[in-house]
């Protein structure tokens, strides 16, 4: 990872909206400055220096991960050492995050340099890591690359093991000591295993249950490697369908690679989420599409952009979102398909090229 | 679980601090009170009323699994529509939790109502949901203890494969596959496989380096069974101890068993932490202990109270926390020991009980 670049980037940045410096929390964003993977962080940037803060725990591993800032292992309190050197680093504000802030979080910071530093710490007027983060680099794409094809092996090795009777946890199980064994570090959400009527539920955990006789399954996971989550949704059918299911199936269907092939440079989250959403309106379904089509991905499993309706922003060569839209039929069943899409410079490159195929066991 | 018992509860306290209703958006205060298991929840709570607010995605969800409050599915944003029952609902004020809303948030929370409505929202000035999940009830102490056991079997399923060159991944992997088929929904964090020099990482995360022919392992791990975390750590050694090793852990153990002997109800967290402390420092080790010696635990992994220096909080029956002294040699070796262990009327009970005694494999 190249975090000198990625440090430059936020200083010019800074420099534009004229901010002196910052004091960062949120440690998917310290992770992506600096590389530093602890759990209690807070980071420190001004125009010229950085300094990440961290405690005890992390001596040996804050030295050894962290790349283009200085490491200082508070003794009692990161937060106020990183809040007493930003006030004696001879800047006059501090701006800090508001979405990853919390007010208690801002009162401690204020408290740590007493009454004579009254203002100096500022909310960021627009959001800055989000939209740095938006767009990922190459050391990413590439990482991203990996992830959401760790996913795709998975679920290949995966599809021979799902038989009727077999419990939903099993299955959960098996995808994630695959996951493990093949090096990720865990997944990126608890493992949604949902077979029969209880693919009507969008989140549907796996449960004890076995799979069904007949009837729809879908497993949605995501597996983090060095960081970087992979998102991937396929749903298959056990046993013989009904005309209605294979139908509904088919919409879903149409309406995932709809919006995938709409994925270019330029086009709004809001009309990708419309090239599906249109598509399941044709086919009466609308209804039953109860989320948005998807979300950016990356070192959270939820980023921005929100491909959702009315999103303006535009899609950007190098964001990675996932496109997934899904009918629910409360107590009948449920189809969600989902990939992963990286943004190129000519349209959507499918990261998880899985078959999106009417699948039956 | 008795969620409308824990409503009642949080609902004295609100009565004593005049407080007159409550907006909670912390996922797990949320689950606590009514049950709720979902990714996106906003609970507003009157003296007479609870509504959970989701999204579409939990239509079937949250009726399932919600009790105490009704549930609401906002067709656009759950917090907005929160927000304007609470002004809706004849109240003045509406109180939320300042260490888990965000600048940002409490921002929507006034947009939501607009410019006729300020003042309406106001930061509890003590902690509320901290204070009620901070003594567990009999049903929480029931999952705990099922959590914390399940943490045991693990571990003595693990010990016999626990040989010089196997991968670190691939010990995490068995373990958390066997904690998937017994039941739990995943693990409480990313399990610390930790073999040689990198014992001296407090959180040493499992690499695909091999465990070492000669030196200290250190597993910390924890399961997540119906919602509530367990937590352990055991340190074994692989071939022949030099005196140090021995001694170093022998102290640690030492340093464990004092601070686990005194708890008992009354006696602040900070002279746990100093009845492990003050072992160490006696063996010339307290140096190396760079962390505090425990933290509460539930259905967060890191909750109240924190057992370290100076806390005045005293125990009280019902609470379960951690007691996991460690001494950490950079580039050597290190040793850390922990136990769950909850506050009864008389004492501590281990939850964890497997042995701790000097383990050569």
């Amino acid at each position: 990872m190249n975090h000198l670049r990625r440090l430059r980037a936020l200083r010019r940045q800074m420099k534009q909206r004229g901010i002196e410096s910052l004091l960062l929390s949120h440690l998917p964003d310290v992770r992506y400055l600096c590389g530093f993977t602890g759990s209690n962080a807070f980071l420190a940037v001004t125009t010229k220096r950085a300094v990440m803060f961290t405690d005890g725990r992390y001596i040996v591993q804050a030295k050894a991960e962290t790349s283009a800032a200085r490491v200082v292992i508070a003794p009692k309190s990161a937060r106020d050492e990183a809040c007493r050197w930003l006030a004696a680093s001879g800047v006059k504000h501090c701006a800090f995050d508001p979405e990853s802030t919390t007010i208690a979080g801002l009162a401690h910071y204020r408290d740590a340099l007493g009454p004579g530093h009254r203002g100096f710490f500022q909310p960021l007027a627009e959001p800055l890591l989000t939209g740095l983060r938006l767009v990922k680099d190459e050391d990413e794409l590439l990482l991203m690359k990996r992830a959401a094809l760790l996913g795709v092996e998975l679920w290949n090795e995966l599809l021979p093991q799902l038989k009727p009777g077999v419990p939903e946890t099993t299955v959960a199980a098996l995808l994630e000591h695959s996951a493990r064994v093949r090096g990720a570090e865990g997944m990126s959400f608890e493992t949604i295993v949902a077979g029969g009527a209880r693919s009507a539920l969008p989140h549907g955990r796996a449960t004890t249950r076995g799979l069904p006789r007949k009837g729809f399954l879908t497993l949605d996971f995501g597996v983090i490697l060095k960081g970087y989550c992979s998102d991937m949704t396929r749903t298959v059918f056990l046993g013989q369908p009904t005309r209605r299911e294979r139908f509904t199936y088919d919409a879903v269907r149409e309406a995932q690679m709809a919006a995938v092939a709409a994925v270019k440079p330029g086009v709004s989250c809001g009309d990708i989420d419309d090239a599906a959403r249109s598509v399941l309106r044709k086919a009466g379904l609308a209804d039953y599409f109860s989320h948005s089509t998807g979300h950016g991905v990356g070192l959270e499993i939820h980023e921005a952009p929100r491909i959702a309706a009315d999103q303006s922003q535009p899609l950007l060569p190098g964001m990675v979102v996932t496109i997934e839209p899904g009918v629910y039929l409360a107590g009948q069943f449920g189809v969600r398909i989902e990939d992963m899409v990286a943004v190129t410079q000519q349209g959507g490159q499918v990261l998880t090229p899985a078959s999106t195929a009417w699948t039956q066991l």
